[in-house]
């Protein structure tokens, strides 16, 4: 056995080590990372070892890049993306969430039909035999579908977290992208009214002040009913209503000028009436709103108006129960463009949804930006124009006849909200103040020694690396048979490992090992480390852990409190919190 | 805000309402549920409510189903799947690893020329104008180009779970299917050898172990080197290598006859060559193989071979380290398909991997079958065909060369494992003993009351569900303003939800609510609940869904413990264990 050991320290073959110095040259720097292409210089004899470069093939003759408006995930950025998906995956759950999975791609049937003038955006597969199919536009279709194929199903709060594709104009930096995720939590079924529509809203509330936005969102509010209401009584003639309601909808975009414009000039509305819902679409407030809309005599005699204002008096009242209703804005100017929402909708938006300047009054001082943009056409990224915010960051509403448009007769009324996770995730990532770690290590296990006679104490790595793993405890080492403490060290630091078990040939000889936290100040009493006993090794390991974790807890929220809105956290002194959960009983360790 | 609440009683709408009966006729209940199609009855004008009638638009013409090869998950199905990745995860991140995402898509051009024959099952995407793209065959491909693109990254550790698409011939009950999961884990950069190559290894038995898997796998395991080392001391002609190494990748499948018959009359070898290469490749062992193979004087002489006893000595050898060597099957026989790997090569086995019968054996019985299959043709399942097994359930080995495919000369060498999701899946779904519960709801909020002057509580239900919401406790209550009680226990039940709060208007007066314990034996002397304070509301839930998850964990222990094998277990008495945990000092509840 122990021959094979010895082989280990001889045995880093040569036709393993690859070329030290390669060069390339990047087209062009401005792009994003993601799409830069590398031309390879032709190799440079001397760098090259002779058996890596047989086997080496050509460089490819085609940019080597991921497909316009789709992104590779990895790194710091990845890990903030996990645990957006978490926290909202924790609150579905908390309320009862199941999830389902569909495929990406769907019949072609299915998708025809749903999305209006926006089916163009579909991505179709190749005809290659067989079954036309689609890549799926959203995840309400699928879910309509799946309830229509799963009668046994007739309630269910279902969440599912997927990615969607849509052949739209990307704007990588914004997070509009033509491959994206969606994070909808939809409940189906027939219940009294209003009950599971404020719940939805209680929803929006725990995933943004999870995601820690406390009072940095704005969750607007208001019901396909009144909107209809008023149009009704304001005189849009019926076939204009959708329309109409479509240019309500840019308010949050364009003045009440221009979307006045837009239904006289464009859509032919008589210029007293476009007055008239003037008047209302720009009105905001909370029950307040309601109150005074239902004094309105002209509004209070209109059918769909006295359903919408018995929804929504329900929905405050529930809202008040569930505590939910602080972040809410009844707002007459929400209109949302799809045209399946039968009743409440939502629309969640935050500092950035709006675009800094509207097109209209971009369009004059737009000239010189327009010649460049010819240049590159249609191809352009759009994450630098002003005209195009982030828009909102979640969206939703009652839908209570999608599902039969699949099943015939049997409806299943919905409703449901969808997060748009890559909005959330650019807000969120440009305001990250702390890099998070790459990986979750908790222990990296290292050598130390040197001289001719250094093993390089792999086996003994391997086998200490192996009782922690056994343990349920993250651990790494240097793939490398001798070792320096310094590159052990350097990896550690890297990836911010915590803890450094430390192996010495004398230690070993005493059965023990030593422990170190890293990043300790310099005048910190355990800065050296502390040794530890090796029979005792997993349950001193965990200890330490858990106690660190604590500690990282308590100062994280301690920081969380300073950062929103600056006031809560004058008052908090992060050191004197570490200390106190430093002294606790819960957890102890006899040093 | 009582007007509210007294609305809420009144307001259940009629035009909410749906027929209560609806008939539909699935046309071949023999198909999977997945793929039935329902042609909807012409509606019975008296059971359909003329509101909702009036928005339902007609049954589609075609039918409603997921894609060939596709299906939904979800139920216990997603349940237990979900568990399985995250077993899976857990493991990946004990071991340093940090996941990527790439797009499901890729240039059309990056697949190309990576699959061979195999290349006709990719799908592509329809020409829309601008690039053309395919979806992903499998996670090698994009992960290396993934680490051409990133020249900064010359050491990882990745994991990364998602799915994969071929156009092949579905067995959708055998998990082999056209959308399906890959979960891979690979480790990228030059290191000492064998060092990552055994963690690998580590990983895998990591992986079966944590899914309960014990010695119900077996790691089969060879070395390119070695492999080709034989080939050549045998006599095979250099361009002959990889059909015969095909031709050998088939002994799981069929007999050696059957391959030598391939070799000799499909591939031209001489019969010599053939008898010379079945000597070896029928030889399975562990250390003790390759240290026979090692005293033959022809295979020592051979440089390929010398390259392959090194690797598989030192593999061995970090094998006992890491205490990962006693599944492992040194296969000669073992062979894999793809060209791309360049040294050890790895794939996982269980009970139904192999293939009932042999296609060639079947072929004398299967004149009817064939009659049969002639009807459907292509489109048949070919879950009950006794020629196809479920297969290899993990599967992987170094790739030395594949990043250079597309970075040109900058070559990182890499070795990874694929866990074959949905082939898992099956096998434990067949296997499986308990029920997974749908949701994780550990509370159930009900009321308590009868008669005229009963309000159904729904206010309180409500406060209490946000209070237990605010404190991270997962808790549900029925969309219903006047809920029956047997109603609120039947949706509890439904879902096996373990507790229920019970408000009544009495024991609110006195401050107090309800817990109960759903399904405790009728003589438990907790049976019929306990009053705890509303005040101490959510610590007093908190500690009893503590108590019950760490019983829960024993008796699943136990419960694990008397399955595998059914020898360890017999001593095991779960009652007793279950007793233990419940007088536990670590959670105290008074009563």
């Amino acid at each position: 056995m122990q021959s094979s050991w010895i082989l280990a320290i001889r045995s880093v073959r040569p036709s393993r080590r690859l070329a030290p110095t390669l060069t390339f040259r990047p087209t062009c720097l401005s792009a994003p990372a993601s799409r830069r292409c590398f031309h390879i210089s032709s190799p440079r004899p001397q760098d090259i070892n002779p058996a890596i470069e047989d086997m080496a093939p050509k460089a490819p003759k085609f940019e080597i890049k991921t497909p316009k408006g789709t992104r590779d995930w990895s790194g710091a950025d990845m890990v903030l993306r996990e645990k957006i998906f978490n926290t909202i995956t924790n609150v579905f759950k908390r309320h009862g969430g199941v999830t389902i999975d569909t495929p990406v791609f769907e019949l072609k049937e299915i998708l025809a039909g749903k999305y209006g003038e926006d089916s163009k955006l579909i991505y179709d597969l190749a005809d290659q035999g067989g079954e036309l199919c689609s890549l799926r536009y959203d995840l309400t279709v699928p879910f309509a579908r799946f309830l229509a194929m799963n009668k046994d199903i007739s309630q269910i709060k279902r969440y599912h977290i997927a990615k969607v594709y849509r052949r739209d104009q990307p704007a990588v930096k914004k997070g509009r992208m033509r491959e994206f995720y969606q994070c909808d939590f939809d409940i189906a079924g027939l219940y009294d009214p209003m009950i599971p529509d404020a719940e939805i809203i209680r929803i929006i509330n725990e995933v943004f002040e999870g995601l820690g936005w406390q009072g940095k969102y704005t969750i607007k509010l208001n019901s396909r009913k009144i909107l209809d209401g008023i149009f009704q009584v304001c005189g849009v003639p019926e076939a204009s209503i959708r329309p109409i309601s479509s240019a309500v909808d840019k308010l949050d975009k364009m003045p009440w000028e221009d979307v006045r414009k837009e239904m006289v000039e464009e859509k032919g509305l008589a210029p007293e009436i476009a007055d008239k819902i003037g008047k209302y679409v720009v009105l905001k407030g909370k029950r307040d709103l309601l109150e005074q809309l239902q004094k309105d005599e002209e509004l209070a005699a209109n059918p769909s108006m006295q359903q919408g204002f018995a929804d929504m008096d329900l929905l405050f009242t529930y809202l008040d129960a569930f505590n939910a209703g602080h972040s809410v804005s009844f707002d007459l100017s929400l209109a949302r463009g799809l045209d399946y929402y039968t009743g409440v909708i939502y629309e969640v938006v935050t500092e950035g949804s709006a675009p800094k300047v509207s097109a209209a009054s971009a369009d004059a001082s737009a000239e010189k930006s327009k010649k460049k943009k010819g240049k590159a056409g249609e191809d352009e990224d759009r994450s630098d124009d002003p005209t195009v915010g982030i828009g909102s960051v979640a969206a939703g509403g009652r839908y209570d006849n999608l599902v039969g448009m699949f099943s015939g007769k049997t409806q299943v009324p919905c409703v449901g909200i969808s997060f748009g996770i890559d909005r959330i995730f650019s807000i969120m990532r440009a305001n990250q103040a702390k890099k998070e770690r790459k990986n979750e290590v908790d222990v990296f296990v290292m050598a130390f020694g040197g001289g001719k006679d250094f093993t390089g104490l792999l086996k003994e790595r391997s086998e200490i690396a192996a009782r922690l793993w056994d343990a349920n405890i993250k651990a790494e080492f240097l793939y490398k048979v001798k070792p320096k403490l310094q590159n052990q060290f350097k990896a550690a630091e890297a990836n911010g490992v915590p803890f450094a078990l430390i192996l010495g040939e004398d230690e070993l000889a005493q059965g023990k090992i030593k422990i170190k936290e890293m990043g300790l100040p310099e005048d910190h009493p355990l800065k050296e480390g502390e040794l530890i006993d090796l029979k005792n090794l997993t349950k001193e390991v965990q200890v330490r852990i858990e106690r660190k974790k604590q500690l990282d807890a308590i100062v994280e929220q301690a920081e969380g409190l300073r950062v929103v809105g600056g006031i809560k956290g004058e008052d908090v002194k992060v050191e004197q919190l570490a200390k106190e959960g430093e002294g606790g009983e819960e957890v102890k360790v006899e040093n």
